[in-house]
């Protein structure tokens, strides 16, 4: 390309490098930026700062937050017998846009997947073990996607925490709310078969 | 939400403000940079700093570089006679990709729109019109986009250039290339056929 301004190819390369943004997307973005007044686009750059060096792991459950404990951990009303096992802060965000669970998470910060080199130390499973060894948890729900690397995470962590007298459970199978069964893949089906209940 | 950091949320908005950029997105995209390594999140915020800091306007063309003039206005083997005018930076990269293109380009930063308050005063005008009295430009394109605004701008432009003696000119119209007739819309056929051509 005959017409290359160093650093903007350089913040062009940046937005490229996040995931789902092409070639075409990360130039919209990266002169929507440019064209940004001063001041915001300096907001734009300390918020990644900032967020760098103010977020970490809360020390109870590895979820992301800016203080010792994060906001769940540290809320008096939550049920702290009941640890949700997800395996990314984002599936604390989904599970609390429910408004339905009123315990706690714990977060893996990934799953099990030799393929990519990903075994249980890499993973925040140390922290959740001895938690459940501190005393006081009676149920872990295993929240982790129903993905090939979600279900065999569950397996290693169900018959780690089995043996600790502590009731593991899975979350449902079946066809989605507002779903059609005309779509369903069979798997899904003969699962929601599987996990029928009475009316 | 129950849950909520600030950094992070702050963060998030950041990224909810880019084009295209819906709340999912934005979410995934913000946990995506906090992933990264610290010298890599520094690397992204400094990008955009820097980008903001040293980019500025070509003095001839209006086009974005980092130094007082752009690589195509400096470059001694471009043709300076033919002014091509686009509303856009992205509109030369596009040029720029077709490798065919050997003249100079205009950039507007904008069109004519007076619905959003843009008029040719907040538009790089006064610079083409003061290039072009600067004598040695025999054509101009216009190379703006096939919108209203994009057409009232090549039609205002092209009254203003025309009594300075200088031959102005608009791209061509038509199916696009690997196109289908059946799915081309009506006003793109007519403009089709009136732009024919002898084989």
């Amino acid at each position: 390309m005959a017409y290359r301004v160093a650093p903007l190819t350089k913040l062009i390369e940046q937005f490229e490098r996040l995931p789902g943004i092409g070639k075409k997307s990360a130039q919209r973005l990266a002169l929507y930026v440019l064209d940004l007044p001063k001041n915001e686009a300096e907001a734009f750059a300390n918020a990644i700062l900032e967020a760098k060096q103010k977020i970490r792991k809360c020390r109870i459950c590895c979820n992301l937050t800016d203080e010792e404990l994060c906001p769940i951990c540290s809320n008096e009303s939550r049920d702290k017998s009941i640890i949700c096992v997800v395996a990314e802060p984002k599936d604390v965000i989904a599970l609390e846009r429910t408004h339905e669970f009123n315990a706690v998470y714990h977060v893996l910060h990934g799953c099990i997947s030799p393929m990519d080199g990903i075994g249980p130390e890499q993973l925040c499973v140390k922290e959740l073990l001895s938690r459940i060894n501190g005393g006081g948890v009676n149920e872990v729900i295993m929240a982790t996607n129903p993905t090939v690397e979600g279900e065999a995470t569950a397996m290693y962590l169900s018959r780690l925490i089995k043996p600790l007298g502590v009731k593991v459970t899975r979350l449902a199978y079946g066809i989605p709310v507002g779903g059609d069964l005309e779509y369903a893949d069979e798997v899904t089906l003969k699962r929601a078969l599987d996990g029928r209940s009475e009316l």
